[in-house]
């Protein structure tokens, strides 16, 4: 069956989170006289991301919007670091940092071409007014915006692909998840869906991201431009 | 409190989904051998509409997506005009018109200056994969697919203005929605939400539809372009 649809993965795979969290912790903080390795308070924020979802994935905590999971996140980061004067405001506009992260260079040449070809959406944890704003930042277009809110579960719960594949009215065999994550393409085979891996190389660092899929998939290619060609050569 | 965001009424606020209607199902069927006044045929599909979607915002039927009471409506027609011998590969063509409505000659340029200025989706009793095939037939560009599928349920049920201005994280009353019919934007406004209504004279026919409010709004205008320019100058 061909694919009709493109699903994708959005943190770390079309956006480059740690250095877009870096620089606006930094931008924010830094001027109100907090100073530490803004990558390493990157890293700690996105640390806690998979705890605070396991939450909901295991039924211990109902379904929220990712902002929630986030500001909880933050507030343990903070503390942690014992900087607990930051304000309330700040802690807001902070958390809405990951509303306005940046694409990885090669993301805007690739959805372009891959447009003309499948129906596009972001399959992603993050909620929908979240893509959207993300979306509004690096000139997306998406057909619409799918992922965990549509479903109420995180993934990798199986249903979260499978709930974004049936609002296209697709079958599960004509939509593909796009990750740069092995552990998201593996669950999302499992599912149902064909999967196509690409390389996001310093997503955690220079050299510390995935560079090659450890699962079986479909497609698999060094970045989203270069399975931009490939799908579309047809 | 700002308007942030406007979510729109589309069949027949954004579409003539009666000549469309009328043109796919004389392209159909004609050249199957049958005759009828087609624009009577759309109406009455249409006139099927409310009726369907009654059950399930009694609870008499469970949601589902908007093609499926489409089709059954579908089936009523045709069986009323005793037009039983259209096979099921042609049902599901002919059902499959509903995504493939024009748009009113006016939408393409009011939604481009929209845009600048608001975050745009349609809150429609269409589901999402409708919603996204008509965005592509009509090249809207939507920052995400909103109303009905989310809410899991009709309007003008509250809950469907009010899931969809909270997917976009905004208050209700940052939210307008923009439609040609008094008793969609009566219930947006009792709901919470801020009110646009547009006219679509001719939305049933030449004259037929409505040319202004019957109820109190936030806003008026005879056509989206002109609200567009209401709210876009300052």
């Amino acid at each position: 069956m061909a694919i009709r649809a493109l699903i994708f993965d959005v943190f770390g795979t079309l956006v480059d989170w740690r250095s877009s969290i870096a620089a606006q912790a930094k931008s924010t903080l830094e001027p109100l006289g907090y100073s530490t390795d803004w990558l390493a308070f990157a890293d700690a924020w996105r640390n806690e991301y998979q705890p605070a979802m396991e939450k909901v994935r295991s039924g211990q905590r109902g379904f929220c919007k990712l902002d929630v999971l986030h500001r909880d996140n933050l507030d343990i980061v903070l503390g942690r670091l014992g900087w607990h004067k930051v304000d309330e405001p700040t802690r807001q506009h902070l958390n809405l940092a990951w509303h306005r992260l940046q694409a990885w260079p090669d993301v805007a040449e690739a959805m372009a071409m891959l447009r003309q070809q499948f129906l596009l959406a972001p399959c992603s944890n993050g909620h929908i007014a979240l893509m959207a704003n993300l979306a509004r930042h690096n000139h997306w277009h998406w057909d619409a915006i799918l992922g965990a809110e549509i479903a109420q579960d995180y993934k990798p719960q199986a249903i979260v692909y499978q709930a974004s594949a049936r609002a296209f009215d697709l079958d599960l065999s004509e939509t593909m998840m796009v990750a740069a994550h092995s552990s998201d393409l593996e669950a999302a085979a499992v599912a149902g869906l064909k999967t196509a891996f690409i390389g996001r190389p310093d997503e955690y660092g220079p050299g510390l991201g995935e560079h090659t899929a450890t699962t079986t998939v479909d497609f698999e290619a060094p970045d989203l431009l270069a399975l931009a060609r490939q799908l579309c050569k047809g």
